[in-house]
């Protein structure tokens, strides 16, 4: 075991105003059986309160009435604003005080990434109780001229509360590459240094969700592949010792290439795109809260989080839970 | 200890053009006389190159003969742009492919909070080699109706590069706490979900750093206090025990409250805000980079870092270099 800790508590936050895709058809100037058949849409939410709001919902219900965390890590793809970070943000809306917080920041990947740090905060014996929330408000960031990834994106909060434990459950292992050549893949151009929303030559296509789909697919399919290979082997695991797949929900034919070139038998694997669409980072932990639902977490299993992020990076994750 | 590692390698990049306090003064309806008693800052650093290639240039001074590192952490307190996070820039700008990377963000805290998680890896045996990039260009972001936040910001980056070790040298203690209540003192309130670029509602003031000096200085000035006499307490140490006090360059004010109130004697203190100003997140590590020039960390050093970020959070590590 990588680093031991117990998930004992799961979170999520669904806008309750649904966009079908019939609606949003209208939007891109495009049909809602072309939205299905391109991204596997066929509702997603759009939320009506802003992303430190949706976290501390999805949030309250992982605490529970647990004791309070003593690290808070918001991992999510786009910030409330760009200064502070939102993890305070989302302290605020918990009526909390003096509790350590940050932000880490990999796009569709931050909540792997913040699972990574916080097992390896357990295994250091830096914190005993760790939430990590992923919070993203995609559709805030639709651009209407790019019909397919308007389409995908929705509006989703995910959170889990994490203990450290010392029963043989946690994160068996971990893997994440970056690949820069992907870099221009998938872009929110605007909102920092590079191009400032003061400057005359930022357009408002800069900043708005870029994603080159198809390309996205063509490059991270072999890459992620080998990663999953990779990581099993590694793991002396099979595909059959893997009781659920819980992937990034990019969009519909991501999710069926861990079938259809992955091998990995559909009914394993988590698809929720339908009803949500691509959350950017808070899919995944979504995901995860879709698995506990349907699979209750509490014999053992095992459970494989993978997915891409803009960057373009890709990342895999083997949790025993 | 509670993480060993050694720092092997220091870099830092400051813009060439300069921009001294009589030319600041003339964009802010000021004089020269008036920034320099209410900053402490003569000149700082306008740069024309954006925060990956000023990170990748202190960067490569860390790395400098050395292996390429197995992970790189981005701890900057504004991206390049919104997605991607600016770590993968970075990476691509020092030639790198496949090495993990994600961005960590508590503003001008960032470094530390980088330190911590590097910190961690190192003694979860996650990682052997840890860049950390701090690179920020605040002055792209100034507020010429805010006099005193826009002759305090400056552009600056620097870069740490770590590695394990079973010396006895490290990170000793760490201390982190966050308040909420201070969360409107230090904001860009633009670029994200809140004060989306594209709405009509966002003003381009929303857009540029919006600072409270004096009552971040009320504000965190016991807080900063409790927290030095508690972490120098809990490990036994006394000011006299400190070697060199590296804290984030603020203002000169703030810097100077840790002679006026933190007894620390001022030849001990780094104090570089003179001729870089506030260069946020890239603060803390370029005066780390000269207390290395001055005190050659070659023997044993006890050096202590220390500041405020927005949040508002404050911060401190005690490192043996």
């Amino acid at each position: 075991m990588k680093y031991r800790f117990k998930i004992t508590g799961y979170g999520r936050y669904l806008p309750p105003k649904i966009e079908t895709s019939a609606e949003t058809a209208k939007l891109i100037n495009k049909s809602r059986d072309w939205i299905i058949s391109k991204t596997g849409v066929e509702s997603r939410r759009i939320s009506e309160i802003d992303v430190d709001q949706m976290g501390a919902i999805a949030a309250k219900q992982a605490i529970g009435e647990k004791k309070k965390p003593d690290l808070i890590i918001n991992a999510s793809g786009v910030p409330k604003q760009t200064i502070p970070d939102t993890s305070i943000f989302i302290q605020k809306e918990l009526g909390y005080d003096k509790i350590p917080c940050f932000s880490v920041h990999s796009t569709c990947l931050s909540f792997i990434t913040g699972l990574n740090i916080a097992g390896s905060f357990f295994k250091s014996d830096t914190y005993e109780r760790i939430l990590i929330v992923s919070s993203d408000r995609g559709t805030r960031g639709r651009n209407f001229n790019q019909p397919e990834s308007a389409a995908l994106l929705g509006d989703a909060a995910a959170a889990v509360y994490l203990e450290r434990t010392k029963e043989d459950r946690g994160l068996l292992d971990y893997c994440m590459s970056s690949f820069p050549a992907g870099s221009d893949l998938t872009e929110v151009r605007g909102g920092g240094t590079n191009l400032h929303p003061q400057d005359s030559i930022t357009k408002d296509d800069d900043n708005l969700f870029s994603m080159k789909g198809p390309h996205i697919f063509k490059f991270t399919l072999p890459k992620v592949y080998r990663m999953i290979q990779l990581i099993l082997k590694s793991n002396n695991y099979s595909i059959n010792d893997i009781d659920v797949l819980v992937p990034h929900q990019a969009s519909n034919k991501a999710i069926r290439a861990y079938t259809k070139f992955g091998q990995f038998p559909e009914e394993k694997i988590i698809n929720i795109i339908s009803n949500t669409g691509n959350c950017v980072a808070a899919s995944l932990p979504l995901a995860l809260t879709y698995a506990n639902d349907k699979y209750n977490f509490k014999g053992d299993k095992i459970v494989f989080l993978v997915g891409t992020g803009a960057g373009l990076s890709i990342a895999s994750a083997i949790l025993k839970i």
